[in-house]
């Protein structure tokens, strides 16, 4: 269950010696076809790093015939000498793959501000060509975490075609049109325009409602390739359905291991007037460090819930909003409703249900805690 | 320098029960006069507290007699309950000052979503009336405190007339078009709508820029009462300039004392396109956790610092902006500046300055840092 479960598909992960661990920090994956259609999705930060500019070129004619992945070093902030480097990395792998450049994606995490060290990197890119293997999407999930403490793969089968997926991600992890860094593959046949469209969608209503600390990162970068190898032509609602199911799967990932948290949180917002207006109100509350660390501290502070909701732009009456967290009706009308006390946040996850009574919409944002190792872990290291 | 500064104003503080420690909880400033004008500005959070609905109302004709604040209880999320709480004690207040309810303001502040004790909230305000003093300022300012370590007051005189005020706030403190619990008074003579157009403009440029934590109260109100017992009709512009510092002053103060904070952040954004560009652009800087626990780190991360400026819709190129930190310039041009290890993050004050290139105007956000000592106040006890 990774990006190498579809057929079609090759990948690695070497240790290059970018990350001072000498953990591995350079994956490969390589779509053998014969389809090579493939599209993306990318960070809304317009402070965008130098693999994401280069990566937005490479998709526009919707062909991608491989993706080198680097941890150990963002690339980002880094002017016109870094998009040089992603260049080069771009060349340097197509040479070993007998492709060309302009059809190789690039994907940077870790440190912003600094510069890739290019030797190494180039030299872990010939050592990750070399290694390709089908059964190599374990090692790439794994030579792309960060402060990851595992890797996060997934995948989805319906007998005829299967997709595959990885990402990273564990801070900074608040995407805001795009996401965090993840490879989803698929060996059914779909054109480019199809694989655009069903990836936006299943981008929006999973990685897009993760939002772990509110930070959203400069290299942010989704991307599905088809091989068709499989010979399948799926049927759309399913292929999307499945296509939802892995990036959920994976955003579920990334909300559990997320830096330095207690709990993962599920902010599920319902009757809204609009499944936009659910969303806002849900990231609120999911952006209110107030009711991050009254969780943290397993104290049921609807105040600091409704002190959240009432700051968006939402459709609700105060006095008709109910809230409930894990099964407790806490807030009734927009008052005190059945006692704190009731509430057991002792368990990991935690189910925030926050009833506007102003339409038939919903959507659920996935957050964490804020706790003393989120600010240790993000306070002690640079990242 | 308090609110009992200007002529024609008394006040008190008293200890009600309202706090289990039994500090202070109930202050009542009243104007004498001969003036009674007043102007008021109150949170944006569209949930707001019972207090605030009545303030709303009270302030409507531009005269105020009295104030009456309470800490321990922010009477919020009460519903029809907690208004007729807020009724009853202005209707206390009234009996025991010789005016009308109407004309009393009220403000609470403490927890969310629990009732007063009326019993004791009468009490203390009956015992406050009774302990009116023309230098009773720092004793209101004293009751007013919750998770606050100090008492704030700050004054400004001119000779001929003067400014006083109090504040209070250390958590959620995020206004947005409104602020934090704060009293200023003066003696000079002002109508009402000069009240409200100088009040609105000093509060714009001081404590809606103040951002510690990037929540909004349910509670926030600033009020401003005059009394016209100076006989001093005052200059515009030294008016607005002096009741300006002493609000800038008391921000000031609020940003020193937040919860748990080791650092006083002033995020200084410049030649901005706009002076709403610059202040989203601080915003957005002022409520990244990253960028904060990084500061608490001592860690001069500027890459946290463009990712969270590269989330505005400010103008802005990406490879223009520059950023200096306690006076290094660590990024410029977008990338790599001075070397970050220039930078002594060991002071409490914090400067960062960040150049949009984009025009000529400016703001700066106060803010702090994200601490080990912030998360234990807010998860260990219920505020």
């Amino acid at each position: 269950m990774s990006v190498t479960t579809p057929r079609g598909f090759r990948s690695s992960g070497v240790a290059a010696g970018l990350k001072s661990t000498g953990r591995p920090d350079v994956a490969v994956v390589v779509n053998d076809g014969p389809d090579h259609h493939a599209a993306a999705v990318f960070t809304a930060n317009r402070v965008a790093a130098a693999p994401v500019y280069w990566s937005r070129q490479v998709i526009a004619d919707g062909r991608a015939d491989a993706v080198v992945l680097n941890s150990g070093g963002a690339n980002a902030c880094t002017g016109a000498p870094g998009f040089q480097d992603t260049h080069a990395t771009a060349e340097h792998a197509a040479e070993q793959l007998g492709v060309s450049a302009t059809d190789i994606l690039v994907c940077s995490t870790g440190l912003i501000g600094e510069r890739l060290p290019m030797e190494q990197l180039l030299t872990g890119v010939r050592s990750a060509a070399e290694t390709l293997a089908d059964d190599g999407g374990q090692a790439a999930a794994e030579a792309i975490m960060t402060t990851d403490s595992v890797a996060k793969t997934a995948s989805f089968t319906d007998g005829r075609y299967a997709i595959g997926g990885m990402a990273k991600g564990a801070g900074m992890l608040a995407p805001g049109l795009a996401t965090m860094l993840a490879v989803l593959t698929t060996d059914a046949v779909l054109p480019a325009e199809d694989l655009d469209r069903y990836l936006r969608e299943a981008v929006r209503t999973t990685f897009n409602r993760t939002d772990s600390d509110g930070c959203m990162s400069t290299n942010d970068t989704v991307i599905l390739m088809s091989s068709g190898a499989s010979g399948a032509v799926p049927e759309a609602g399913a292929f999307q359905e499945g296509l939802r199911s892995v990036c959920a799967d994976l955003a579920r990932q990334l909300i559990g291991d997320a830096e330095g948290a207690g709990h993962d949180i599920a902010i599920e917002v319902v009757h809204a007037a609009s499944e936009e207006d659910a969303e806002e109100v849900g990231r609120a509350v999911a952006r209110s460090n107030l009711f991050k660390t009254a969780i943290f501290g397993r104290d049921p502070n609807w105040g600091r819930v409704l002190s959240a909701v009432g700051t968006t732009q939402a459709a609700f009456e105060p006095d008709r909003l109910d809230v409930a967290i894990n099964g407790v009706q806490i807030c009734r009308g927009g008052g005190i409703g059945d006692p704190r006390d009731l509430v057991d946040l002792a368990a990991r996850e935690v189910h925030v249900l926050i009833d506007l009574h102003a339409g038939q919409d919903a959507a659920t944002i996935w957050t964490n805690d804020l706790t003393h190792d989120y600010v240790h872990e993000n306070s002690a290291y640079s990242s």
